[in-house]
């Protein structure tokens, strides 16, 4: 889309258009907000691209992209439509209907539960799942396991941006790949 | 992107593939799932097209697309970068980082409220909203306070699915267009 534009070029303009936000949602958190890019529309399409092409090299095999309930959502039908192929959900508890497979994760406090819909991926299917952040790992853990429970293969995490001090992608089946590493 | 197959054929193929769940989330209602549409490769594409064309043809002078947490990300990022627009994030209470405006909208049972960053639309920008679904428009209602309380102007929501029998169109600023109708 913008052939003349290097990847590298694209990633720092995506970047110099995150928000940053210290004590936020609490006190000693410094809260990066990809919503501050998407409001540029020069960085929702570098981003695409950024997205788009690692997975085009990264993972070829991809059958289907899984974005977590909220913000994968921006990515996985965006994601899905460039490569042709499908995309799914993973939900909150008590938001898709149908037969799901759940499970707990662990939060600073207390834990909250994931499900996704049987229907949603073939056994042996090869997927993508794809986030905003990758900070502990907690949430792409379960994501992992859920796609686990109903057959799927997880070939890559990816991730918009990561907090690599916390260490997260070890925990992690597959490749794991972050755009923006703080 | 799949020119030789008419706007209705692309129509009627996404609504074959929407999952029907009876007496979900309670007894009663007749479920419609969007989810299992994106799960078909086909479907994600003809949807996409059709969202992005109605956009070209009916508010050509849209200057960002606002999504609805949560299925409303689906749509917001992909339509923007289609378009060479920015999109922006309207969340539930505590989500967003930064200043934000809020107003409380009823549901069913109790009240929920939403959040805008103020600097996420500016004075006088020209808005268009999308989600997945229009029931009774309270949160489509909602948004189109938000955008007003940033100085935007609502040009249109457009949904993948309305049930007209609710009347929740007549609630709303603006164009009003769905894709399938229940």
């Amino acid at each position: 889309m913008s052939p003349s534009i290097s990847a590298e070029d694209k990633l720092d303009y995506v970047k110099s258009k995150i928000g940053e936000y210290p004590d936020f949602p609490k006190e000693g958190i410094l809260f990066r907000d990809i919503f501050g890019a998407l409001t540029d529309a020069k960085a929702c399409v570098y981003l695409r691209d950024l997205l788009v092409d690692h997975i085009r090299e990264s993972a070829p095999e991809a059958e289907i992209i899984v974005g977590l309930d909220s913000r994968g959502f921006l990515f996985n039908l965006l994601i899905a439509t460039e490569l042709g192929l499908g995309c799914a959900p993973i939900r909150k508890k008590g938001k898709l209907a149908g037969e799901v497979v759940s499970v707990e994760y662990k939060l600073e406090y207390g834990s909250d539960t994931f499900e996704l819909q049987k229907s949603a991926i073939k056994p042996g299917q090869k997927v993508v799942v794809v986030d905003d952040l990758l900070a502990t790992g907690g949430s792409l853990v379960a994501a992992n396991e859920l796609i686990h429970k109903v057959g799927g293969v997880v070939v890559e995490s990816l991730v918009v941006m990561e907090l690599v001090g916390l260490q997260g992608r070890k925990r992690l089946d597959g490749k794991v790949h972050s755009l923006i590493k703080y």
